[in-house]
């Protein structure tokens, strides 16, 4: 970091707001350089422009936190998933730390390495076969000097604990997030107990990214709290949701939604949902405040718009805004400098220009009805490596009970 | 142009599909470069790596034409708009040709040099003044040689033929698009009227950009090509939309519609959507297709895609999308690998994820509920320099009917 | 008709409004007297109290005429789809003559026998045997001496002549209604057309009823007039639509929307709909305002209520109402009680409490989204009599043009 | 009774699904014989043969309880809400029961004399003067002999319980029904307590009627028959709920609703969602079924249309209709005879017809957004009558616990 920065803990520590980043793999899967289905990060050495830009738009957006593109960037997720990648994994995952770096050292942010669900678990590879994935990420983290580390975008809080486990043993910071919902992980473990297992394996900042909309991620934060002083714990929290509204999804997320990935677009939050958001996530108790997949730059600035009293400064990027949409004033029409007004903007319930389209759907997938007993029965996904994982986990998890 | 590229009208008059880039102030107001109101482009100046960044996205989805990144800025809406920058339009101009300039040169596309309306014309200026104000813009694109013009973003015809004449004083190719829809210009000129003024003008490719969504913008411009050939004219054509769905709109366009500019996420059209625009632009006959407001690349990369088989080449950015989503087939959960199919996209109906919300809005503003004629009677609108205008524009052509 | 009450001309020609009733087979379906699908009327004979009592409702709320409930009651018609009914023809209609005639004595009502299309007709039967047809219906009319004649919901403007032609020769005055839309008739003949037809053959009243929306039926009523008065004739006009909002409606109506005729509760209209329609309808000029299938007494109540200020009287359920629910004053709840008012009822949009529901639907059947043109290549109607017929018919107004 | 028929605790012991009837207020409203506001039944001897229909057309279709039209029909209320009425609640009381025991007659159906929440309750009376009002209808009922009594409409639980133990009295089987959702009475008492209190006074059956869409109330009981089997007691079920969609009501159900009463149109049930609840009020364990405010014959003869192979009967109005819509397969149109069977009722989502209609509103009211705790604070409602009762119960109910 450089000099005269603080550091992750201290701000926190502080009763600072710490603005994170939004989602790369979905943004940059807009703009043309990850795939989705793999949604592997090689443009880190392919297209390093186009991932400077994104960290760069964030930044100027008012994040404080660089995170490392180094999404499924483990050696087992590229070999599964990219298979014809030329590209190893320990070069993407330096690209994506010199990038972040690059960036952070423009303003005041922090660089942050992080990893995240693996493989290797789900197809029941052992402890030390799992550590040792996250090792060599980490290794390249240690060698590039990031700031913190993040253990985002688990659905099973064993791995997560398993990978809070192998961060930890580098000294740094570890911030451990699930992408689980107020239901809990995959295993029904609630996000309560998720919390406390994970502060207990060392992580000092926990919360929940992705699969759920802001409310609903905060929701379950808020139960990862109380979970986490009901034990008698203490930790910060942070949470980085989607940008997507998805008041219909089932335990897994907006993964199950018919919409997933290539017609979500209807779903969209604006500018002024983010307001909502990032005052209620203050309200509960939560200073890491960021985003996930469908995070423009303009949704970050709008967190730090709401939080600016708070925070006592204002993004570079709201030079192009103006505290809600000022800038409005300046439109030629008086019916839209009119709109140039918090309360306009905030009662306002856009319409979605789509007359044939529902306001929900009905997610696919196994656990949708019937919540995680479903994960017994479901017949299509018995013969995949997946399920046997599950079931097995379960049987584990019952005959310790 | 590089040596052994082809022009425009080479290319048009050959049969071939031209596909156009996406409106760069609303994609750069997301990323925090373009304020909303004002819509001026100094970021050409101020933030070269993003404007690049945006050219660069739009030529890996497919595009063979680089806008010059000069929207709103002829020097009297600079003055008008920005009136504390710093910056010379000369200056803007020239950057944004630079820009357009370098990315054209790294794939299959020519540089447009664009102008648009002015503040001049709506405050009742001479013909005189008006097309100096655009000569100062033609002069930067003489100077650095761009391949082409557009002459867009013209709400009255008389200004867009005043732009036209102007342009075509320069002996390169000019393209001349209004933001009007089926209904016609502003005072009430059809469509085919328009397209006929404008290739009398000079004009080689006549079209419609922005204010409406794509299907209605193909509507106008084949109302457009049916007025040219009927007048026994020739000339090509070229439609760049919004990517929003606006079922709703009256005469004057998405401004009108509650949500600009600041809550149209959920009108936000999908890939899929892209599609069915690409195959009706071309059934239609429109060969030079492209996009406006609410464009990303992956939008372009659809028409691109749609229109494969007739271009004979693939966008280098569909290398991370495959036709019809196949990289889903990638995906860890079957029930999302079974998504990658073209019947599954086509069908769906995306959920809002927004219960409270409408399908539709009621428009603001004058000419809402009764076309033009309302605009004689809008009450708040008439002390307004806008509203003088129209109302002596309307005596005049009635004088002249 | 009882002493001293005014005949359906004499009212009309002294500039009164003549309210209508409400469709009888669709109320008479949910209160379970009629079958769905044959859709005939031979409750009046086996339940004579609730059609007695559903004529009482419309009358309470203000209607005018009661029309005798022989919708489908030819004898074509009942052999063909109540072929197990053991009652014949004649005893239906005299049944629901005597039923009209009880009813409208107890208030201000005339009765109208009502004629309707004949499966005949569809069936290429002769003009000979379709008038015959009618004539056995209008034979039981002239015995029960009903005070006009209604011949509505005919789809082809000839067979509508037809019915005109043979009401006509009783003395009585004669009403013609046409089951279409803006678009025209089945042949695509236009309302303008049809109703100059109609009146030519000797109709003093012509209209629309059924198949759409308010707003499209008076519009068409509306392009009826024009063509009346283009053509130098004169005509009093009626209207009696749907109770459904059928924004998404083909040329054919409400039947061919996938919700018919089971599941379109989420469209019926409210009675604040009512207001605005009946408004509508007397501003183009239409003097005989009523309903058809849909419609509950509480619709044609506030039909009754918007034009009581130009009738100068208040139906008798008004009582039970009040003005734009003037009653709801006397709710227990503070928040209830301030919705007793117009400008609430005028402005509220309506929630369907319907999350995974969309707006509008996708009409099936032919013509929907080619129009007329499409009747002649809808394959899977080809084998059917009534393509046969269709096809015959568009051969001779074509070999006639 | 008549001789040979068996009484309703006879059926219910017997494991028989009883059907109920649907509400009348809002039925008779729309067809102009009941305002809304005071909702009382005076049409019982104003208009007898309005009601004397409704009654055959529940028993047609498939109804076994008439209850009798004495909603609202206590002297407080009566001189309260319909003050200028000149009927004494006696003589209403008395029509009524002579009505349903006229209609029960005709059919397989007993006669349930009804009492409902009171003013007096709400404005503080004493249990003895509650209890009073009460007893001056059982007199009634007891007189006209009915064969059992019905305490329902009850928000407070200590009410329901007064009611319960005066009809007691009579020596006739009691069911006692609360206006509750899941969220319990207006004092939050839970549905399991509040059953197990009105069980312990007396009830033989328990349940829930109006306020809430059916399967929300479905839930209620459901967490009533839990309270009541835990608490070692015994009892029988029933359930009359709304046939609206009100998935976005607060504690107090849909009188907060925006659209109440007048705009709940969209909100209307088919005829196939009365088949899901059905289902799952029998699979519950729910053997009383019936309906409340919205309810048509139609959708009670769906409700015995879909347990007819439990019951072993057919509603008489079936014969009108056939299972899943039969009769639309004599229907002119092939497409709409391709519309007889269940799979496309069953998973057709119906379009609103209103694109400008959000799927759900925003309640009014206190309790919406904070729940019971609201009650104490909500300062529009502070000097009524009803507030100063709220605030003084809680005073107790807290003092007491």
């Amino acid at each position: 970091m450089a000099p005269g920065k603080k550091g992750i803990l201290e701000r926190l520590d502080a009763g600072e707001v710490v603005i994170g980043d939004g989602g790369f793999v979905f943004a940059l899967e807009k703009r043309g350089y990850v795939k989705a289905g793999p949604w592997t990060p090689e443009a880190a050495v392919t297209h390093p422009e186009a991932v400077r830009q994104l960290h760069r738009e964030f930044l100027r957006a008012g994040s404080n936190v660089m995170q490392t593109f180094t999404f499924y960037a483990s050696d087992d997720k590229l070999e599964n998933r990219g298979q014809n990648l030329k590209i190893s994994g320990a070069k993407i995952n330096e690209a994506a730390c010199d990038l972040a770096r690059e960036v952070a050292d423009e303003g005041d942010a922090m660089v942050a390495g992080g990893v995240c669900q693996t493989p290797s678990y789900l197809s029941c590879k052992s402890e030390t076969d799992v550590k040792a994935i996250f090792k060599k990420q980490l290794d390249v983290f240690t060698k590039k000097n990031v700031d913190f580390l993040i253990a985002e975008y688990f659905e099973h809080v064993e791995e997560a604990v398993w990978a809070v486990e192998v961060m930890k043993t580098s000294g740094k910071p570890v911030a451990a997030s699930m992408c689980i919902g107020p239901e809990g992980d995959m295993h029904g473990v609630s996000p309560g107990d998720c919390a406390v297992r994970l502060v207990k394996a060392g992580a000092a900042i926990v919360g929940v990214n992705c699969h759920f909309d802001p409310m609903t991620c905060v929701k379950a934060v808020k139960m990862m709290k109380e979970g986490v002083e009901k034990a008698g714990l203490k930790a910060h929290y942070m949470v980085q949701p989607l940008a997507y509204h998805t008041p219909d999804c089932s335990c897994q997320g907006f993964i199950d939604l018919p919409e997933f990935p290539f017609a979500l677009e209807p779903r969209i939050m604006t500018r002024w949902d983010m307001h909502d958001y990032a005052r209620e996530a203050y309200n509960v108790g939560i200073r890491f405040i960021g985003g996930c997949c469908g995070y423009e730059a303009y949704h970050i600035r709008a967190i730090a718009e709401e939080l600016a009293p708070e925070r006592g400064v204002v993004a570079p990027g709201s030079e192009k805004h103006g505290m809600w949409g000022a800038g409005l004033e300046m439109h030629t029409k008086p019916w839209v400098r009119a709109r140039a007004r918090r309360d306009y903007w905030e009662n306002l319930a856009p319409a979605s220009g789509r007359p044939k389209c529902p306001s929900m759907s009905t997610p696919e997938g196994w656990g949708v009805t019937k919540g995680h007993d479903a994960l017994l029965q479901h017949k299509e996904a018995t013969s995949s490596q997946e399920m046997k994982h599950v079931l097995e986990m379960q049987k584990k998890s019952k005959s310790s009970a």
